[in-house]
């Protein structure tokens, strides 16, 4: 079955990226060292991800037609990342985020545009044959639907027997509470630092420990932290680590975080231990951060 | 010879402004309230202004071909702004602005890109027939080739003896050395605040009165100083001066400068007086102010 793919579900946005020295003052008129247009959303940088390691992978996620998409598919593409379940929403206009990327200290400032494209529903991922996949990972967005199609796929699971059941995770990365019922999904969470904090917690170690009677039983949560590390906590009880890896000069951390998540992703499919797929993580995070974009890093 | 035209000449860009409550700090992720592209470019807003106060006005200036392109080109023709002297530069870049606009001040905080595209050249020019235009603008770019042009104007206006010769205007509003050769070209010369400042003064009449030196003998110069109104000294020696006219609101300032050059250049054209010209100026610069873009303020 090494040839089953996985599936992420959830945002593809344009990211219309300016490299700066500085960090422009308000009022003022600079110039940017470079600017580039770049394929983003989290689910949508993962796939780029998964698809640099070379695992066969597909999007699932809202499109609006125009010049705008073309490019987006095109890049897609460009990976060999599936696009068959890319849905296109005639009439809505497709989100675009303006970065801001220091190259002195590797911050990323985004402004996101406010979108009005419906994200994939129950109905739509109803379409997709389950069979062709290992691994389903969810952007937590629509989490309402989100928990529909998530029950799907453990219905499949629990059909199949002694198959090869197909594993879930989903991320919680944005403080709104809709997203916190996904908590209690998925083999794998993995939960932002910026909701950790939400939840008071201050620091990886903490936020497994705490965040962990939230998720369902046999179930691994984990938090990346940055420069500290990530932690990650599983039906054993035991917390495991790993400290970062950053690289000489932090240029752009810029999908970062959906870096790690890939990668752990990828590791972790490939059957290695919670352990190796932190490390591992926190390896790909960490030389990602040392370049610009998705590209040469792997 | 009421139908002549105003040719600008010029950049023309794509801004894509971000409007936001609150600049936003370094790091944060944000959305923004709203977000539009906006053909921009001096001298290709000053059209834009010249065209809604009904002025036939044309703009030069170079372009790459692309998706780009064509968005621009069909902004400047549904301002029926001839675009018969735009030049393709195929290989190039087209440069893009990332503006954020913060309407709680009005502050524009501007990203430039670096773009690849040359300028207007003296070659170029020589296609332009002198003749349909009553006034040409040039915005202070690659300055040693603006001035063979403008002294090819100069010449015409020479040759055509008791014929209404061509208005000569330019704009200084960059900090850069090359430009203040054009201070000795044109019967109207704008000079930034910017400018201005770089040369130690602090007030548009400190200004227009210590730069009129520079000016060839006859000419007016002008200088905008936001919400502190503008000046302008001709041959006669006396200063005229302007109050501003702050709207209610101050939402957009960006692009507020190319409206007051713009409707100063309409205003004289129109065989208005320069204290005249300046009051039109400072108003229709102070309703600019008061909206976003350029729609709905004249």
């Amino acid at each position: 079955m090494g040839d089953k793919g996985i599936l992420c579900i959830g945002l593809v946005c344009l990211d219309i990226i300016s490299v700066v020295e500085k960090y422009p003052e308000e009022d003022s008129d600079s110039r940017c060292l470079s600017q580039r247009w770049q394929r983003g959303g989290n689910a949508s940088n993962s796939c780029t991800v998964l698809a640099l390691l070379g695992a066969p992978c597909a999007f699932m996620g809202s499109l609006a037609p125009g010049h705008m998409a073309d490019f987006t598919l095109d890049s897609l593409r460009s990976y060999s990342i599936d696009v068959s379940h890319v849905i296109s929403r005639p009439g809505c206009c497709f989100p675009a985020s303006i970065v801001i990327s220091n190259i002195s200290n590797g911050s990323r400032t985004i402004l996101h545009k406010n979108r009005n494209l419906p994200d994939v529903t129950e109905e739509d991922f109803q379409r997709v044959e389950l069979t062709q996949y290992k691994w389903i990972h969810w952007e937590g967005r629509n989490a309402d639907e989100q928990v529909k199609m998530i029950r799907r796929v453990e219905e499949h699971n629990r059909g199949r027997g002694a198959e090869e059941p197909i594993t879930i995770s989903v991320e919680i990365e944005k403080e709104r509470e809709e997203l916190y019922q996904l908590f209690a999904y998925g083999d794998v969470v993995f939960v932002s630092k910026d909701v950790a904090r939400h939840f008071g917690f201050n620091s990886a170690r903490e936020a497994v420990c705490g965040l962990y009677p939230r998720v369902r039983k046999g179930a691994y949560l984990v938090c990346a932290w940055a420069e500290q590390g990530a932690d990650a906590l599983g039906p054993d009880g035991s917390v495991v680590h790993s400290g970062a890896f950053s690289p000489e000069n932090i240029v752009d951390t810029l999908g970062a975080g959906d870096t790690f998540n890939a990668s752990v992703i990828y590791s972790l499919s490939k059957g290695q231990s919670m352990q190796e797929a932190l490390t591992f993580g926190c390896q790909m995070a960490g030389k990602k951060c040392g370049v610009q974009g998705f590209d040469g890093f792997i």
